[in-house]
């Protein structure tokens, strides 16, 4: 694996390496049980961001040490709730506060390469939340331990958590786990079809989710994804909008070299090589749809 | 179990108690197999926006006596659908009715207590719906007959099933089973995930959804709870919107007093003892949605 | 089975009979191995808007020969994506583009009689996406090979499938099959929930779903059955408006004649005989929702 060189990034608390276009984050607090803190949050910003844009990264995994005591233990909340908060926001009034691990969840959801989350450990809350519910695909250890204690802490589900759980499993699911706030093991009922696979051996979790990306990586048009994802993400009010999407996609890719090579690839019986590139073959038209500002504005200068 | 007493209430159709801060509410018409009637109706809705504004009730449960013929067979057709209408409503014209098994499923909707239906018999039309659907957990007998049999009826899905049944399983089971009317078992894979936990004896369901009831009650924050059933059911458009909605209640709670109970408690490896009420604690920023006005307004005094 | 006379319809590309009010639709391009062409398009377009209209016709079935190749292999790309589109679109821009996968999809999903595929083998691309997921219910071989292959081939999920897929099995599983591209079978744990039934003999998927279909069509009401789907399909905003658009379908359904025998036949313990039909018994009131225009306005005459 080569080490990734991004500028004048200096990681702290994770580990960033670059394996054949698969870009592996591992956080690296295994002392502090991989509790969530605003620095991790704002390396882990920092390493989606610029993974997006970077065209040589095409899967993105997120892990932690297999030995470590978690996947991710949540916020360290032994001095309390103020760990979350800064006190600048406090003279700003009710409405200033924005949520980190919404802010990880979104820099991870707006990411337009596929994403991926390797639990090979326990996770509770923000583990729970903002380290997988964004992603594209999970794979989970079987014997990790799950749990969404919001109700069970005093607060609520944070990091999106209640925007996505329930568009991922349906709200049958999303209410059980987040209204009981209970721990659950990975091949619970009530959690199960959150994941993609089931790994029985803790060790094996990255190994499998770093194969699966590779033949992703090999595989996958990188512009197929980000528009793909767009889709998913973005599908309009109606089957009649999205119509209209999906079909101007089409249009557009369907002209492109990805696709040709690809309709070649599929003839020939042999993988496609895909060549293009988020920053060189994207359109104008892309992102089609229109995003809320989060953005607090300070009433004084 | 101590009675419950709701000043002038006085019910028949249903039997009422409290068992610490956990409301248990029987359907009491065993003898007429648990029918849909509008008197039933009326004191379901009395006793859920009772519970809604009764600080001392945590969790509420709807069940039956497990000895009937059913949890609740429909509504009684044997004299036609007139027993659905009001006359008064006729000369109002096509729009003015108002389908009484979907102002039940409101008004458990919008309940800010955790509730539970423990359907300890067969369950049939608004037995499906309307006293399933907008609860947040439901348990379930191993051998209850459940259908939706509108089709076959001559009827369509009523009490909010059209928009709650999808978001609960998808529409893929949904469809299904809306679309065919069958008479399923709850352990078909066409329903099964609509149950948090399906029973074998059907004299357990009762007890196990109370026991469960009882540590929820105990162990939960009655805000975090109404907070948290908001976000779910309220979410926002986008997950930006999300995101400025749970930002706000992750502050507002994050401050009060639950949540530093909660996190001393996780600190001193405790159970939390929450204070806090919805009387004295919520904020004016609650409910931060808008809800449609579904009153009819009278062509004449 | 009788041959179904359609005034001036010249079938080609799907063999077309109707049982007992089910309408079977056979794609008839074994040698082809089903392959999505627009000829085979335009007459499933034209089957289903004649569904549509048809009083006699109760259930829509499509299907394929069960000795064929594929249930459908998708589209034919050995000359490149150019059979997708049409010279004179290329003329009015990067919108005017309508993909005909979808154009199939959209005629289907508004087809207000039921609807199943008997997938009696493997589906690739379009037979994954426009000839599964608008339909109300799907049958499928146990030994069927399922794929979307679309960011393996350089471009998007098309026919309306990233509106659809996610609705029916949630953004979890349809993100996974998706985006991985991964060719799956029936009764893969991704994908088995999109299916109402998994039969083990690839001849025995047709008939299994003609029986089911039967029955529907023998006791199910056409008006039922269309109000039903238009609630699934547009339930309104939030519960409210669900409320008020049951309500209403309620009253108008439950004072028509279908209702009537519906209610008499389950006291007499006897099956109904539905009478009430879309040509005669609507109302103006249907469809209550709006739709977007898709058509393409050409530049010029």
């Amino acid at each position: 694996m080569a080490a990734l060189d991004y500028g004048t990034f200096e990681f702290k608390e994770i580990l960033v390496s670059l394996d054949s276009a698969v870009l592996i984050v591992t956080i690296n607090r295994a002392k502090q049980r991989n509790t969530f803190v605003n620095a991790l949050a704002d390396e882990i910003i920092q390493v989606f961001e610029a993974a997006d844009r970077d065209d040589r990264v095409r899967v993105v995994i997120l892990t932690a040490e297999h030995t470590a005591p978690a996947y991710c233990s949540g916020a360290d909340i032994s001095n309390g709730w103020n760990v979350l908060f800064r006190p600048e926001d406090d003279a700003e009034g009710e409405s200033a506060h924005r949520d980190t691990g919404g802010q990880v969840a979104i820099a991870i959801y707006r990411c337009r390469k596929i994403t991926i989350a390797a639990v090979n450990g326990h996770a509770v809350g923000v583990g729970a939340t903002g380290f997988q519910l964004p992603f594209d695909f999970r794979f989970v250890w079987e014997g990790a331990k799950l749990a969404f204690p919001f109700v069970r802490r005093g607060i609520v589900p944070e990091a999106t958590s209640s925007y996505l759980l329930p568009r991922l499993l349906g709200h049958s699911r999303a209410n059980s786990l987040i209204l009981s706030g209970a721990t659950v093991p990975a091949t619970s009922r009530l959690i199960s079809n959150l994941y993609h696979e089931i790994i029985p051996k803790r060790e094996d979790v990255l190994p499998v989710a770093l194969a699966f990306a590779k033949e992703l990586a090999a595989n996958t048009s990188q512009l197929s994804v980000a528009y793909s994802k767009g889709l998913l993400q973005h599908p309009g009010d109606a089957i009649e909008e999205n119509h209209l999407l999906d079909s101007r996609a089409i249009k557009l890719l369907g002209s492109g070299e990805d696709a040709a090579d690809g309709a070649l690839a599929f003839k020939e019986r042999r993988n496609p090589k895909f060549s293009a590139t988020l920053s060189k073959s994207s359109s104008p038209w892309y992102p089609w749809w229109k995003a809320l500002d989060i953005r607090h504005r300070r009433a004084k200068l």
